[in-house]
């Protein structure tokens, strides 16, 4: 494969201005008592509001637009588990984009639902990154494009502008925390942020991303067992490159710390987040000293998880 | 008692003012498969997201900002089973003022944690208008001032806020609909809206409002048996006048069709509201005909719910 120059803070200019009008202009939400409980300001920006359910729909649509005309004709196809997937099938019926996603057996029922309510073409693969590689390697010869879930330039522009949004919602802002999985948030945060300070929160049963950035070289994904469901892959090779240059820190985050966050997020903030997003405010509790006093953003990547009242409504 | 003159336009003009810096200027949410389900455009104003987790907080603060330093020393009380309890909690606390709250027994274990979570002191009341109002003339004896739920004039202008809110947010609005309990959102929203159409929407099993616009004669309140807790209260005498000049029309909705609603918030806006918020949405889609092709506002009115996961997250 060539190799592919990384994106800039301009490239998340670009893709900003393409997305206008067609993304979610996502709100930033606050919570005093939050904010006490941690003795710091924390800004929610709310990408489970995006639609599709998660920020994905930024990358993807930003991905698509940067198509030319001939290469939307001839359609995408991708690889994935979740919010990917569901985006690229949203933002294709909306181009008239032929979307098709390879689903691994095991992926959520409410995330296979969402792919296919989106419009796309599902094709169900076994779980893991040799049956995916093997079928983006065979989908390849049809001519369609392959819009990978993270590891692009386009993808990582488009996540970009969620903290590019965020900047310009917030004032003054110390710090940036998003979830790692694949790395195209974080990333493409890294790039938005400029100046301020850009954390990660990984899953510890799921801390390739950790171990890379420790060692050096990519490390392969882990058995998928986090209850981060979107933060099971492998990081990406540009997105490994970014993080090297410019991240500020990983925390390495136990998923009944995420479990609680996310309480803390439902019952809060009256918003539905998956555990994914929890993740990072977990992480910040769990580095609370480190960001006392500061004013901390913090994405909260998607929402695509199946809730109901806790008491049965009697009708 | 003397009888008090209604609010009007300027003064819910004025509870802006007084509210700004001190409420959530809460966000509008739209959703495209909403919108195509139902031929029409609905911006949803989520006040689940305000404050105390109602619109609530809108009209108490007003309240107590309305009020003499005095008044404020001597503290508050009032009745409530759940929202305007917790509203009035969190704004004393803010100001400094001393609130009691008289909780009836049958009230919805959240709400009332909620309550006490704001810092107020509870009492605990039997459940019924008799009780309610036998607790406020005895505890009117001690000085302090009572803040009504709804049947005041400075909680019906900060209620209209919220409508003036979402007027200021979204263009070219034809309607506007809120639920009716108490009545404050709904006459505060008459107010705020002026030539915009402004329709309430009842819980079947609660319509004394309905029977009250009906036979021009101010209602009791029905046994208290909706799912929509937060509506079963009697429609207010100063709301029951403002509505008889100024609503547009007012819709009965069953419990199932309100659950139905709620369930499509849930999923698909990726918030948590009540029941008693997701009535307004049941409105609409029993209405469906009435509102193809407009633009219509659905005050979402609060989110104090617990939810969960519907399947357990394994950690």
């Amino acid at each position: 494969m060539p190799k592919i120059s990384l994106p800039r803070y301009d490239d998340i200019i670009l893709a900003a201005e393409r997305l206008q009008g067609f993304i979610t202009h996502t709100p930033v939400l606050t919570n005093t008592e939050i904010n006490e409980a941690l003795g710091c300001e924390i800004f929610f920006k709310c990408e489970n509001l995006q639609k599709s359910g998660a920020f994905k729909y930024r990358g993807a649509s930003n991905a698509l637009l940067a198509l030319a005309e001939h290469e939307r004709k001839a359609g995408v196809f991708t690889v994935s588990s979740g919010n990917h997937g569901a985006a690229l099938g949203y933002a294709g019926a909306r181009l008239g984009v032929s979307v098709t996603v390879a689903v691994p057996s095991n992926a959520p029922a409410i995330k296979r639902n969402n792919i296919e309510a989106s419009g796309a073409t599902i094709v169900t693969i076994e779980p893991g990154m040799e049956a995916r590689e093997q079928f983006a390697t065979q989908r390849a010869e049809t001519g369609e494009q392959f819009i990978p879930p993270y590891d692009h330039p386009d993808i990582i522009a488009g996540q970009g502008t969620a903290t590019l949004e965020l900047l310009k919602q917030v004032d003054n802002l110390d710090a940036v925390i998003t979830p790692l999985g694949g790395g195209g948030l974080l990333a493409g945060a890294c790039l938005a942020a400029q100046d301020i300070k850009v954390f990660g929160a990984e899953p510890a049963l799921a801390n390739d991303g950790f171990e890379s950035l420790q060692s050096g070289i990519r490390q392969p994904a882990k058995p998928p067992r986090s209850i981060c469901d979107g933060l099971l892959t492998q990081l990406g090779a540009l997105n490994f490159e970014i993080l090297q240059r410019h991240l500020s820190g990983l925390f390495v985050v136990e998923d009944r710390d995420t479990k609680a966050a996310l309480e803390v997020i439902w019952q809060r903030l009256k918003i539905i987040v998956e555990p994914s997003s929890a993740i990072a405010l977990a992480a910040l509790k769990q580095e609370q000293t480190k960001f006392a006093g500061k004013r901390v953003g913090i994405i909260l990547s998607g929402g695509n998880i199946a809730a109901e009242p806790s008491q049965p409504l009697q009708v």
